[in-house]
């Protein structure tokens, strides 16, 4: 065991943009485990979009971060230390332990993960929170009916990947969003996707527009923005907009010039009858049992694929944090800790 | 029976408000009708809002009246003369025979109204149209809980009039948006509300916090612009708005100046999991009979109430008209025809 347990804590709040400078890796002891307390050692960490707004003393739907705190995070851990009956040394649980390499817990909360049943990984993105995300904000709130047309936006990310392949599996067509062309191709020729668009091209609207004949039934909205104005004028009539991230705005210092194009959102819903509702996966707590047996049951048949993007040493996290809002990533992002 | 069908028809298309200019009166002949038709006259017709959206030719969710056609309009009429087995002459039927004296019908979409059982132009009002649209849009969408805040713009029209009482026998706090004093106190003293303001007063934001405590659950929106400004910041976790409406924007010639708030609403929508529908009457139409039996009964046992505002003579129409879309009116607006 290694004697220093190295944290990452806020070390300022951003205005705009954060940068690694906002962070600060500190070195402390290991802490021991109390009665009823386990020592967790952090192997994988989870970085991923929400955690931007912990950043900010915004309110939000949950609280922020506070200077000086570790930052918040999913964590697949070992138990390094037991006092607690109901965990043993060298088990795998998934945890929220945070950007560091030891935590306490007194069990609360904790999930043991069978290394066995699938890579352990795998709790963080496609059976975790992003997995469980995209499922139940299209099926909750966007329930799409066979060929009807679903968009999502960072399609290939790992909750907008599961979206379109879910969509799919429903008998929608996909049509993803991504930056780039080997993402794009990804989505196509490895997810099935039914068309992909670089969001980097000059002519979004127009690629949009002829990748959607028959205009957008479901978009899930994970980026806002540019992309959320491309899409609004093709919305049907009763189109469902699950609003489950606006990443393309978290960085935003101040309101975009004007004129206030509220009214033209606000008369869309209305002519169009269109259904937004902003969700986070804990709303749905109640539909996880269905999402680890169905989702579960795709990834072992093999009709659901994922991708990881680990990066290694938890030093390298806050490089990697910054690089996610940017797009950076291809994968689900973690950080391979120890 | 007058040898004269006087008819208003879309002279021009308004380019921000709507007034009288925009429409022409006509002289033609009363029609005959001929196998399988009726000849409805016009007892009373209903002016509603949905009729801006009818003069222009924006795509919306119903086609636009053509320059020189008659402005459309549901009214009460009586059966003039009868060539269709299933009404007789002296009937009193629910149509849609527009801003004009005569019209031939073949009968479809015709509903014979009953003198006895309620006052015939209540089929206009709080059992028509408006009636219906509160009832499905404040039930099916906003779905309030008993102790919640539903606050209801255009409160003292017969959509918000309506709202506010059903929230209030469904067991939530109804508060409503009016302008003036004199409605204010029609909404409080006569019907109710537990709360009224009125939007000309000079801090409708800290009005509307003061008056929602515990912040607002639902809110039927019907009027957009300031009030929804307004409205935005105290909207709960979870809150539902059913958009029926935006009065205060139809007659917007271009968008507000900037900022852009839409990353506000957006981010609003998604932090706070908000729900916002739009819909028309018919999406729901499969609640009539509900609507029907439970409205209708509230309304026998006086536990609801409304008020009509009636202008008399179909030549006042267009002015009437105008008017309505300022909130001159006070009550649902009906004009006597014949």
């Amino acid at each position: 065991m290694s004697a220093a347990n190295r944290r990452i804590v806020l070390a300022s709040r951003p205005h705009g943009e954060p940068s690694p400078a906002h962070f600060r890796l500190e070195e402390g002891r290991v802490p021991s485990p109390g009665p009823g307390e386990v020592l967790l050692r952090t192997r994988y960490l989870s970085l991923d979009p929400y955690m931007r707004g912990r950043m900010s003393a915004a309110k939000s739907y949950a609280k922020p971060v506070e200077i000086g705190e570790v930052m918040v995070g999913a964590t697949v851990s070992e138990v390094a230390a037991s006092q607690h009956p109901e965990f043993r040394v060298g088990e795998t649980v998934l945890a929220s332990a945070g950007w560091q390499d030891y935590a306490l817990s007194n069990g609360a909360g904790l999930r043991r993960l069978d290394p066995e049943a699938a890579p352990v990984t795998t709790a963080l993105g496609i059976l975790g929170m992003p997995g469980m995300t995209a499922y139940t904000g299209l099926l909750q709130i966007g329930r799409p009916k066979p060929g009807e047309t679903v968009v999502v936006a960072a399609a290939a990310g790992p909750v907008g990947s599961l979206v379109g392949q879910i969509a799919r599996l429903k008998g929608a067509r996909a049509v993803g969003i991504a930056g780039g062309p080997e993402k794009c191709a990804y989505l196509t020729q490895e997810l099935g996707f039914d068309a992909a668009l670089d969001h980097r091209a000059s002519d979004l609207a127009g690629d949009l527009a002829r990748a959607c004949p028959q205009g957008i039934d479901v978009y899930f909205e994970n980026v806002g923005g540019a992309v959320f104005e491309a899409v609004l004028p093709l919305l049907n009539d009763f189109a469902r907009v699950p609003v489950c991230g606006l990443v393309s705005g978290y960085n935003l210092t101040e309101l975009p010039e004007g004129p206030d194009r509220t009214p033209l959102l606000m008369r869309s819903i209305l002519t169009r009858r269109l259904h937004l509702q902003g969700f986070i996966v804990w709303d749905f707590a109640e539909c996880e049992p269905d999402f680890i047996r169905e989702v579960g049951g795709w990834l072992r048949e093999g009709r659901v694929r994922h991708r990881e993007d680990i990066v290694d040493g938890l030093e390298n996290a806050p490089d990697a944090f910054v690089g996610l809002l940017r797009g950076a990533n291809f994968g689900k992002l973690v950080v391979k800790v120890g």
